[in-house]
């Protein structure tokens, strides 16, 4: 169009373009990862200009010819970019015309950029979401064939980090697979999203409108959330403190100043990346916050987001599976973390089962707690009398209150830590991973 | 329990409670929205406690008519909050115990305060949830009656904010109202996820876990990014450079200084809520992020978020059907923002459908666009030889490109701006509004 | 204005004025808080009104003694709100002129509401921000005094949450205290800028510009990190497995479930409130991005968030305070918790001493924590022999290294673990507490 | 250490190192930025160490010149990195071995790992933020000069994107520029903290505090979400509908569809590179959120962050001045957009001049305002009779208030729109650069 004659006022810059704008604009340093889905979508589009009538057969198959010559050549390596190939799209029709010539101008027929773009975004997101899918599965896969094969290791379950009740080890395991497991959902959700079995309903919305990406980028974020917790659990459990469980030499690092250390680097990292996967996500809804509908180059924005996440997630599933399934137990010193007043609980049930109403059961109990305290013993060391001093309901039959096996198998209300509920949980997660293969 | 004797160093508070601890703990300010749900859901626990075993029929009677009253209470405006009622769960039960006595005391059997927090969330929610759904069907249905009725209205669409082509009216009604649908889908699945046909799976999992509550707050987030562009939309539409629409009194408000202003408060507002919003959706996962497995008193933060965003939600909701019914649309300002150019395109495909390759005939209508701004003529001005000094394929038929109705007519493929298709599109979202009520 | 026929299609609302619309306009039931600062603003914008010869001395009298009135009203509680008082703004102004009649109407002359707005928040957060402070200090001198009177206790330092060497208590307390302190010169900062010693460059930039507003979030949220931070470490120091210190019960709560439980629910909350207050800047930087220049009502957001945040981080610094003037520490168990591997890097130092590169003395202490760890004994037990099969630089003086009073002495650096180093960090931070109150 | 047997249930990975555990602990890939800082915090640190007699001034020297030869071979491009090579630390730190032997090895005496990143990355963030602030004066230059030189333009100004007042151009101009400003204050503040003036006063904070990195992270937010307003105004200046500005060529990009169109792509790449950096800033707070004390790998995250962020800033400062300083205005478009209702408030205050209260007069000139929207004529076109009508204060002398020159010289108080004050703002700035630049 009209020629430019440069700068008014101050600046940098004197020429028809200015070599940061063309970087800036550019987005080839990273769509080149769409090439395969580029040329799969533009063979798919070619097909249809064929049906419309506005390819031949013989234009259709020269072009169809040429995709392939290109895909071969991204595929071998050998592709070349010019220093004008501002996007992928461009860069492989660049490379079809000099393939096959004048005909390749005809693929672009009733087709924008805008529309390539988010229809080659959504084509290599099915494939991401294939992908990531099968590594949270194998992660998932990996808890529950730990959680079978150690559903007798007992150990404290605590809340607000303060020691509760005796639970499986497998109940914590289970925790972690099953809160994986409902993302498996959602990725079904956004995979029917992306089947393109629906069409999109107005061309308006379908070259503006992000949800597909937006909604990636939340799943990543609340999956990493939950990652970001069950690491953290770890990472106690690996402190000289908790010493529950020990980090394979494969995923800890040493220090450079103090050799006597072993660092859980790995928990570390998957906890961290909870901040990194969901900025992306907060990065692409503030880009999107107020936008004018239909098309703006803001939505470029997008893919970056897309393809970090994509290998955050895939690296953290992978590390995270290795960790899981290399992860020495302690069972000895979880045993000895089990202490007789993490049964006071039991203790009230105790006296509900002999008809106290629960609130004053639970009184008792916190007062036997204190009495014990008080008098600096453990709360199975107080006698009968002592306890009947609290209510005339306690009698011999209290000492079966003070087994932490007796304890957890109490709880086979389903989604307990019975071993007959673990294994119920354990077989449900084993279903779904069975649904998901077949 | 132990008794305290105070600070130790320096500090300003000496005694066995800190008042500000105590209101900083408390949550009764917000959480009384529960009041409905935490009878219910103590009713429905009664049951439960009786089928077990564990409360008498005539327990079960008593503690279920007490409910009741402490409901009637509410409801009428008459309950009575104590300094500690701490929260909703132990006003009730406070008050239920003044009521019917001891027996009060049996209610709460094996069930935590964390397990009866998140149930009375999530029951709050299915019913918010409902109501929410039910204003964005309200909305989406006065957007597909604008859209059927003002269909033949025609005007700029838009990409980069730069006039692209002709469109209805209706096509960017439409492509809000589509916009908004699949948030309906959402809303299902949280819908199914609260049901509570399914139960949880892990019962450490089940008071930790709050991907209900980030989903939802992820949905409204995602919802108001969507509604923040429809307001942009309108309030550029609103401006006097584009006069297209005007807003109702109802929903502007004049300046205090300028009296000749009429200000798009309502959808400036809508606009930034999308702030707010996504302000607690980032919020919840940073509380979330890195917190120890099953329960904190971190998780005490959902409710607010939920709470507000919930009113946000309903507000920004019926301000947008309200001001989308009735907005005055000046159809003639838009008409007269139409231009030759903005058919540019339309030449391009004319040349196509002579034969030319589109990147061809795309580069000869710049060519032509070109030569009418040098000329300082519309683009239908230049005469047929004008134009052939540009290609020899144009002809005398080459006039019928330049009628605007001619052109929004090519756009006949589904989504398309057409009026077979922008017809389909109101067929199809009134297809969801039915299958909604239905 | 013209007056409005009402909806054209659809929608639920018909009339002059939408119900709600009209609330989710108004600001009234949040910017009461800026009663007092409208007032004292109103009054130096009359003064400053006579000065241009605007208002009579009378007439500023008049609105002067008016506005005390109105000061007076709102200060015993006897200001009544009309339903049409959108703002503070407008009430304060339309109780002004029921006080005094016409010459009200003056008051306003040349000053927008969108500049009275912004200098109320303005002149509100200079007294919040100072109220902030004086809390922060509170703060940290109860950390000073702590660090100063248990500069004896030594416990272990962790990297990676793995034990590494032993420091002081103060040490830690310290580094909290210091963490503290940059805020203090943040907070100048925003002091300095809200003190109306320099005027507003630019008047489209003075309305609607809220960098005072998005620096004061972001402070919080940065002070916030650092609370979250110590209040994990102080979490962690509560389990039962680190035991390191108590909290006392009035910053702990009670389990509903299990009566054995003592929870840091003050610690719990503090670290959650991170989230709370970022959120509230991730929103209000989300509201912003993308405005037009000059005002938009999207700015109103501006307020709650300011409101809300400016209570929670009074309540956060007040309980912080309490929770750190009343904690108990275990020394005994801080103590016990020290351990000979924690000295591997001073056993390293003694041999960089006799004149050992420092890397192959990082090798040789590895080796001897590697050593003890085969023969299951602790580092301190490795005799001499075997030692020197390490390194023949080991001789009798390496006993030396084995205590750990000594080996904090060592580090005498600036803001180091010696006793030295530590008695000048108190100095320090009482130096800036002293600096503070001048 | 102790060698590890592998995984023990599922998983992917047996053997001592799980491949894809190194990639993601390993933070070379980006961390190679820091190489000239790395060697010069060495080089400083070796002259630390020879002062304290760890080195000999013979070893120092050595050192000096092997870490010389390191730099040399970076800045050449001949450093080779060995797979081994974790971060830019060890490589450095490896190759100095190479090449002058054991002495190397003394070289990390007393130093962490993490004391050597931390501070190499706060001398690589001083010199970036010294390259970004220089970026930022030359815009902020640019538009100085474009205000001097444009400074008899007239156009509206707006709120609410509703034309208000008439402007001076140059006015818009300066409100970006001095929404700049601050940040150069910003700027001084981070770079105080990054001079080293000032030693860490606490050595467990120093290595864990990460205030620096926030706080940069957050003034390249605030400076984006500045940036972006900017970058609205100019996409709707260039609008067809607004049309006062043209982008040069170099800014804007055509379509590859509609051959008529020119899309300002550069501002709204600069727009949406708010929610990008914003998004880096939400991620590294989220990740410090309840990080325990001290060193935890999760900090790596740092790194990338201010990486991305300061190439963002750099190419976003550049881009933006290259689209001011070519900038085309259509001075005679801004001309016509004037309106004489923008004129309303100099109509009330003619009146307010004559003894009316601004609030009464205000409502006269509204009622003026309706009058001529009523009879269908310009604000301007009422008859003196006609005003008459409204307020017997209206005499011959209100035609003076029909000029736009007349009207913005009216606002000469500092900040204001009027010749005067303009050229004052453009001296308040001129003086800013120059201060910048002694």
């Amino acid at each position: 169009m009209a020629s430019e004659s440069g700068k008014l006022w101050g600046g940098r810059f004197v020429g028809a373009v200015d070599p940061i704008m063309e970087k800036f604009n550019a987005s080839i340093a990273y769509d080149r990862h769409l090439w395969e889905v580029d040329v799969q979508g533009s063979k798919a589009y070619s097909r249809g200009l064929e049906k419309a009538g506005l390819l031949t057969k013989a234009e259709m198959d020269q072009i169809l010819h040429g995709l392939d010559k290109v895909a071969e050549e991204w595929a071998q390596g050998t592709f070349k970019l010019n220093s004008n190939d501002e996007d992928i799209h461009t860069a492989n029709e660049r490379r079809l015309k000099e393939l096959i010539g004048e005909t390749a101008g005809k693929l672009h027929t009733g087709r924008s950029r805008n529309d390539q773009v988010v229809t080659d975004l959504r084509l290599w997101m099915r494939q991401t979401c294939s992908t990531l899918s099968g590594l949270l599965w194998e992660l998932i896969r990996t808890m529950v064939d730990r959680a079978e094969a150690e559903r007798d290791v007992l150990f404290p379950g605590y809340t607000h980090l303060q020691r509760a009740q005796p639970i499986r080890w497998s109940h914590w395991i289970l925790s972690g697979a099953i809160a994986g497991n409902p993302l498996g959902v959602d990725r079904e959700l956004l995979r029917a999203e992306l089947n393109f079995g629906a069409i999109t309903l107005n061309s308006m919305d379908a070259t503006s409108e992000r949800d597909f990406v937006a909604e990636f980028l939340f799943w990543a974020s609340l999956c990493m959330t939950h990652l970001s917790r069950m690491a953290e659990d770890l990472i106690l459990y690996c402190t000289k403190e908790f010493s529950f469980v020990q980090l394979s030499d494969a995923y800890s690092t040493g220090s450079s100043l103090m050799p006597q250390k072993k660092n859980p680097d790995s928990l570390e990292l998957i906890r961290s990346k909870a901040g990194r996967v969901f900025g992306r996500c907060a990065g692409l809804l503030m880009t999107l916050k107020g936008l004018p509908s239909t098309y703006n180059k803001d939505l470029q924005e997008d893919k970056e987001a897309v393809f970090e996440v994509s290998d955050t997630m895939s690296a953290v599933l992978q590390v995270a599976t290795g960790v899981i399934s290399t992860l020495q137990i302690h069972q000895e010193n979880m045993g000895q973390a089990l202490s007789p007043d993490m049964l006071a609980t039991d203790l009230a049930y105790y006296l509900v089962r002999k008809g106290m109403p629960f609130r004053q059961a639970h009184e008792a109990s916190g007062k036997a707690v204190f009495m014990a305290e008080t008098k600096g013993v453990a709360l199975n060391q107080l006698s009968l009398q002592e306890l009947q001093t609290i209510s005339p309901l306690f009698s011999g039959d209290v000492s079966c209150v003070w087994d932490y096996g007796h304890s957890v198998e109490q709880y086979g209300a389903l989604g307990g830590t019975a071993r007959s509920s673990v294994d119920w949980q354990i077989r449900q997660v084993r279903a779904l991973l069975q649904a998901q293969q077949a």
